[in-house]
């Protein structure tokens, strides 16, 4: 593999078996308007914006990105898979991109075609963007949902994968060392967040050299608190606080970096001082919770035994009423994807699926108390990715 | 006004007008499922996610907020604009959210009513989100499609909002003074970056007090370059570079401040060092095309003739060819909104509306150069919000 990323040789297969799909399914290409399938496929990453951008892949052809003129030149920096890149100068311009865009594909032998597809619009529509489905100009060809064909290939992660995601927990591990460590008195949480980030960010860049850039975050390392402190620690996704951090506050951390675009995920529940009994109670029970996650992960469990297990910890320490989401979530390249460790999803864990396990407890008024974990779902179990310490003695701030 | 955000006042008027509109169409309700559509008309901003969210704004009946649990506490801290929060656990849970969706619609006694949206899905559909349409669980109601509604109230700023933006650029011209101060040969961006978003960020606060939070991002400060040092600055979306910086590079600067949701955009092209015959002549050039498009905001003007005018200053100095997108777009709630002042689009320029004025030029191998301001649009011509200075002697570093 590519040191800090992922190899072409593993973009290649990646393709290979979009071409053996569409071979499956009679189509002679994949039109692709979703950034995240655009990037997984190639490993190019773009600021999505009201600009339409889309990626082609014809079973027989040149695989070709379509898109403003401004990222015509960025693209060969960033890949050697896509072959062709074919741009408008501006949205919404004298001509409509999606004109373009139906012309390119007229060009290059689709006009009356087979096209799998995750948008009949033919893109993601943010910004204000207006404009015909691209479909109107394309009235002999034929459309098809394939929208779940790149998900479905995100589900169960790769080796080359799974060492990015390694490597991503071991400087959370540093961040999230430096967040706690940097925790004072009567600084803002944001302060606290930043000098973590510039720092971890720092030493990360400085060890692993030119080679490493973050692929699709501004920075290598986000760590940070979005506002968990003391009462408002009490709100799953706060996102910021207006006070200053103060002994005796419950503080969340959490951390992701960007390796190879993929992320871990990394968040502990500190204790800013000695923990008051209620405190120590609730955190001791949310620890309980996260290790009944991590025995949950057997061979032949489904996501939904997770989400139970730690329901039943809450549930039998009088919690259940403290409970606002459920265990995980599939992680690596989105904030959240599939698999749901859900009480509702039944579905199978497959070794190979990276999930969050993330168990948490909140009082409104009082705090909330959640660690997570990043988690490597194996034949027998799980393997444990993120290793910072979850007890209350290490997670105690003095 | 609120001293650092919309007033509950501005919000209320905002809900009147949307009654209105409902009047105007005999609709019975508006549904939303963008969130920035939801900002704009109660101040509530949330983590926006796979698990569904929409607001429902009843033409006679509660402002209510639909969404997972762990928003419920979230809502009252924020906005006193929403009376009523209705909620499911999680996605997708023992029985999906769309589903509870449609329930909640119908308990408000909106089974067979008229309702305006912006999604007939219900939900704005990220990250592996998968459920049926809304309008299944409400066969009995007629949806019409509104998603126009907020966007066009978004267009022309109004006084609140103008105090914002112009707030927003005090301190952009705070964090761009550091960005440039910070420039250092040998740091890579990031760790500069990092160190001027940390510096402003935190001197923001502590001049503004407790009452000052970003609603919208995670800092108050957003001051970077993207990786936009030396040749990378030929890359307009550039995201990252592997090199730190060297004496003789372009290097440009861009930043973003939440005030109470919204951003200015302020950004300079910077020379390291004494700058070549050729660098002077380019960024010579761009700031000339600046100065055409600052004069081009006439009384009567189009978006089309701002364009216009810095594509003949390029015309004339020989550098169409380099030219790599249009000349700006509406500024406010997101990176980029409606009016596009692109060559394309001959919608008048009205009193009220802000917009970003960045013609650019970029060469690939050597450099970019580009500004951008932030502008508003006044009944003579135009004011300009941003003030760093634009010259190549004050951009130039030693």
């Amino acid at each position: 593999m590519a040191r800090f990323s992922i190899s072409e040789g593993e973009y290649k297969r990646r393709i290979e078996r979009v071409r053996k799909f569409l071979a499956k399914r009679r189509l002679d290409a994949l039109y692709l308007a979703n950034a995240t399938s655009m990037f997984y496929l190639t490993g190019y990453s773009f600021i999505s914006t009201e600009r339409p951008a889309a990626l082609v892949i014809p079973f027989d052809g040149k695989i070709t990105f379509l898109g403003p003129l401004l990222e015509k030149d960025h693209v060969p920096l960033q890949t050697t898979v896509i072959e062709d890149v074919r741009t408008y100068l501006d949205y919404p311009g004298e001509k409509h991109p999606i004109k373009y865009f139906a012309e390119f594909l007229k060009d290059m032998g689709l006009a009356k075609k087979r096209i799998g597809t995750d948008s009949k619009a033919g893109v993601s529509g943010m910004w204000g963007y207006k404009g015909q489905p691209l479909t109107e100009g394309l009235r002999e060809a034929t459309f098809l949902d394939t929208s779940e064909l790149v998900p479905s290939m995100r589900l169960v992660k790769s080796e080359e994968e799974t060492a990015l995601m390694r490597e991503s927990a071991k400087w959370a591990n540093l961040a999230q060392t430096l967040l706690q460590e940097y925790v004072t008195e009567g600084l803002w949480d944001a302060e606290v967040a930043l000098a973590a980030t510039q720092e971890a960010s720092a030493i990360m860049k400085k060890t692993l050299g030119p080679e490493y850039i973050p692929l699709r975050s501004t920075y290598p390392v986000n760590a940070g608190f979005r506002g968990q402190i003391g009462e408002m620690s009490a709100i799953p996704h706060s996102t910021a606080t207006p006070r200053t951090i103060r002994k005796g506050d419950v503080i969340i951390g959490e951390v992701a970096v960007d390796m190879g675009g993929y992320s871990c995920e990394l968040e502990r529940t500190m204790l800013f001082g000695k923990p008051t009994p209620k405190q120590r109670r609730y955190f001791n029970v949310m620890v309980e919770a996260v290790e009944a996650a991590f025995q949950a992960f057997r061979r032949g469990a489904k996501c939904s035994d997770i989400d139970k297990a730690t329901i039943n910890v809450f549930k039998k320490a009088g919690y259940a009423h403290l409970v606002k989401h459920h265990t995980g979530h599939g992680l690596g390249l989105e904030g959240h994807e599939p698999p749901w460790l859900d009480i509702g999803n039944d579905e199978p864990l497959r070794p190979g699926m990276i999930v969050s396990c993330e168990p948490g407890i909140y009082e409104t008024g009082f705090a909330g108390f959640r660690h997570s974990d990043t988690v490597l779902v194996t034949e027998e179990g799980a393997e444990l990715l993120t290793y910072y310490p979850r007890d209350l003695e290490s997670l105690t701030v003095s």
